[in-house]
């Protein structure tokens, strides 16, 4: 960490600034040049200096040289790490599909949409039962019965479960019924939330709030390390810009980045990334080229009359599979596997593509 | 509500999306132009109807005429919403100033601050006992302790008293020592405390999320008031863009803009909007100039050693009295009333400006 | 300056870059710590060398500790610029009003504009003969024509006159028939424009782009200044977000930021700034108290035919004399000094409130 | 075209925009909500009636139903344009790579990297001779000389040339000598440069404003287009938002979203789109797979001396002829071809990878 003080501040001030660190154990590298004097903290300082050193007087500023979260970081865990769960590994080469629709409506069509993922290749069942919305008046999801709709549904045809939760207090509940719980863009800083994933005994797919940096969401993820869950999934799902083309502007150098500064796995969203059915695919496509170490794709079997609004940003069965079978000829080319049962996409034929 | 179709959608489609409409028990109206087909939609629509025909084939957009709250609406609620808790009236032309640190962090420093916040004419104690953090290793809050220091130095020196509550289960402890709850920028759209805000019996300052437009905001406050709780505040304090001089940038066209969407009472926080002492005056003033209902300022006794960092957008006290004095000036030129009380700021003479 | 080195970096890496400092006649001060290591720049460094330094390998950042402007800071020039024009002078205490329609319409109109804006107050008529219009099909101004009316109406009615000029060949046309020539946000960065403004004998007031950080908006003047015109006003014009309610965000903290920043004038523009008439208003009163050195205000006597479509923004012409006479009780209380001839102001009795 | 009027808006108002709209000919479809008058225009009307009709008392809204560009439109030109230059054609299924330095520093440095561009397999050379730089103190480009020198370059190397072009008057002196005139993301709105290039008699390569929506772009486009030069790609190179670890956002679902709304080729930059040499390798591919018709890549033989700065984000030679072999690959899944001479390849083994 380093304090940049400008020579204008009186030399009281730059001594102060001295004292404070050296009563913190560290020691001190100063270094004046013309305009400014910068102090150099040798030691391991803790994160609370570094917002007392910017308060005080005569700091001009104060530059992290390293950064404020270690458990997610690289640095400190250089190799990747891979999340087990039953068969699936997720960020150990395998490219991992989470398909399904936007929320769980009923038994059939959770069952009938289940049956379609596994079809087409796909290792997890999304769906969710608690809806984030932006306004009161929206379908806010089924509840519970929707948790138990979706485990159903995953057992028979074999797939694992992810669903979001919203709150702690329906952390135990969802981490009873599904394999894998997400946490929401809206819920990224949601801090006594992600207090509570830190004990929940499951992987957390954790994605990226709409307007956070990526130093933002590694100190997110921080917490639910911090508090003894080592499974976390960081997932880019599109931030806020000023383009009113799409829902989000998907970032996908993201992926590339992130796989940089941590060791977690990587997913993307580009059904809620982009907004727009048709720009799923390219999408999807583009996020594995980046590295991508899995999916999530909204699929619906009638996305026309979707309960929560998202069918456009749904694919089609059709489009889902045939997707799923692009994936399985580009996921070689950058280190990856994936494979789809061909047999079984057969079923498929009845589906027109829109 | 418009539903807009391209001509070279085939006529069933757009049979279709007139058989959807008419179900719903509303008539159409059909415009037909060169290259699009224009249906209006007479009758009122539930919220998800427009998410429905969204996604149904042919259509290539949908325009809402009327917006998708209500409660918050001024065309349901054409009077100013006027607060009252106790003697002050939040909202009705009285300029409310909310001063106090970042966290409490002892009681002789909450009630230091909670004596020259009354002697320079503020009418609200502020204070965090939970703090949000953007990392685990910061320094928390001091918890439900701090909310016991706050009251007893509210009713003490006869302020009221704003808290942060952060978490649903939480709401009930801060709703029995707090005047007035403060929802944070990260939780605007945490959807299940929003929802027991509506029952809480206080009224609320809903923080504007650090990306949230005015229409999402206006959304957020309609879950407090559909839940029963007609006092909501609304609060700018700062947007992201990327200025990276100042911590966010504060809105302040949100000031009329909403007053005029809504009526409910607007707060400013120039504290947070602007990240660095020297601009919280002018942009206080600014507010005020807007047309703020209120401000909600950091102020500390000893911002060089604040326990959260955010000493540095704190005001010293006698910048605080200061500017009190010059907001007494400021509001009758745009039609509000504030008062110092010019005998009390006298003790303020310790005190040296930076 | 700072170069931050991974102690990962091989030591060789670490000399070279020692290496290139030295070349440049600068001493090194080194820096070693647990993990990184800082080496500090002692001497003037030319710009060049922190982007060679960034280039570098086992570099990971460099760190500016001075800014990469001189002219344009206040650092290298204390004092308030002033400019003076006639009688009027810009930055120096008094409030500069800049009034007048979008565009040029006819003789007719800026002529009645003129007289309107000098009779309210406003020291300086603006009006484009040169639009910059998103599409090739809009209306693009009147032209060289358009020049002459608006100097003509000017030097009637005793007003100084700002017009925007949008390529280095039309300069010196601009620069013979106006006071002020203004530079849209479009083309802050049109640096050949810039160079060719820099010896145009003209003061300039460079408008922010509407992505533009403080730090471009005063390199952007440098070129300017760099060029031998110290007469340059710098004007927050609103930046673009992702709020769709208004046209832009006006950023009022960029005010005092840049006034302390550099010791140009800054002046504010409300009316792009929201693009929303009843915004207007509000936004010019808060961004003189924010302590704007002048203020440019769209007026026109009929903006529901304005030709650029921009009526939605402009005042009418009582409203515009309105505002003139909330401003003169404004600033004071900021320490501007601003006055209406309120005889004159009778005028305006036949233009009715919108 | 659409008027939203409110149903609280006097009758006159009405009958005033049905007036107006009649008066050009067209003719009107009204509808009659609840709370809102919703007026449809039937029949071609001119741009700028949207801009009047917007500002009308009583009109809350105006919502074009078509789009206010027409030649770069989809919808008028449903084929994609394929521009051919020689034996290259851009858009018409051949990936087109184009790499090169930054800035032309010497005739040694193009020659050498024109000829490691040719033997990786690019088909076009990329290179500034003017270069915009933020400061007026950094280096502005070698001028009309390095014109020279890139096409002599190129012209050995059986390379085609780009080169960027920052203000009309070099308009002339740049289509000489090179093959694609660059427009950059500073320049995009630089109208008078648009309409110049309109008749420079070379294809132009458009790169979309770094805070430009598609809609802006394409109306740039338009200005070119509508000038009587149909050769426009267009260039999706980052935007800014507020992540501060890549210098911009390289928004990639632009490139199937032009694709979709027009029938220009796109090409992608990650060189500018991340400005960070590890994230190029990944984003390059990743704009492949979203459906790019080509690459504009920087490439340095020294990168850490390059004389702009940009050696950040150039790749190593070798960095450049791996990833040209990976695109080989991947190219084709997508439905494009692009092919490497391997043998050539091969006098890459001096160069080692970073």
């Amino acid at each position: 960490m380093i304090a940049i003080l400008s020579n204008q501040a009186p030399e009281e001030q730059l001594q102060e600034v001295i004292r404070v660190i050296e009563n913190e154990g560290l020691s001190v590298h100063l270094s004046r040049g013309a305009d400014r004097t910068v102090v150099g903290l040798v030691g391991t300082a803790e994160p609370r200096l570094a917002e007392h050193l910017r308060q005080m007087k005569g700091v001009e500023d104060v530059v992290k040289i390293t950064k404020s979260y270690k458990l997610a970081s690289r640095d400190f865990h250089p190799e990747d790490t891979v999340i087990q769960i039953g068969d699936v590994k997720i960020g150990g080469g395998e490219l991992v599909v989470m398909g399904g629709p936007c929320a769980v409506e009923s038994p059939e069509q959770i069952d009938e949409i289940a049956r379609l993922v596994k079809a087409a290749g796909g290792q997890v069942l999304r769906g969710g039962a608690f809806k984030p919305r932006t306004g009161p008046y929206s379908f806010q999801g089924v509840g519970v019965e929707g948790l138990i709709m979706m485990a159903e549904a995953g057992k028979k045809h074999g797939l694992l479960t992810i669903t979001e939760v919203m709150t702690p207090e329906y952390v135990d509940i969802c981490a009873e019924y599904a394999d894998i719980l997400q946490i929401g863009t809206r819920n990224m800083q949601n801090f006594d939330l992600l207090r509570k994933l830190g004990t929940c005994g499951r992987p957390v797919l954790l994605k990226r709030g709409f307007s956070a940096t990526y130093d933002e969401l590694l100190n997110a993820a921080e917490y639910i390390l911090a508090g003894g869950n080592p499974d976390v999934m960081l997932c880019e799902r599109g931030i806020r810009t000023f383009e009113p083309y799409t829902r989000n502007t998907l970032d996908l150098a993201a992926i590339p980045a992130l796989q940089s500064l941590s060791h977690l796995p990587v997913i993307s969203d580009p059904s809620h990334g982009t907004g727009r059915r048709e720009l799923v695919e390219p999408m999807a496509k583009a996020s594995v080229a980046a590295g991508a170490d899995g999916l999530i794709i909204e699929m619906h079997t009638d996305p026309d009359n979707s309960m929560t609004g998202d069918g456009v940003q749904s694919l089609f069965p059709d489009q889902f599979a045939g997707l799923m079978r692009d994936l399985e000829q580009l996921s070689p080319i950058v280190g990856k596997s994936f494979s789809t049962k061909k047999a079984e996409a057969e079923s498929f034929k009845n589906w027109a593509i829109v």
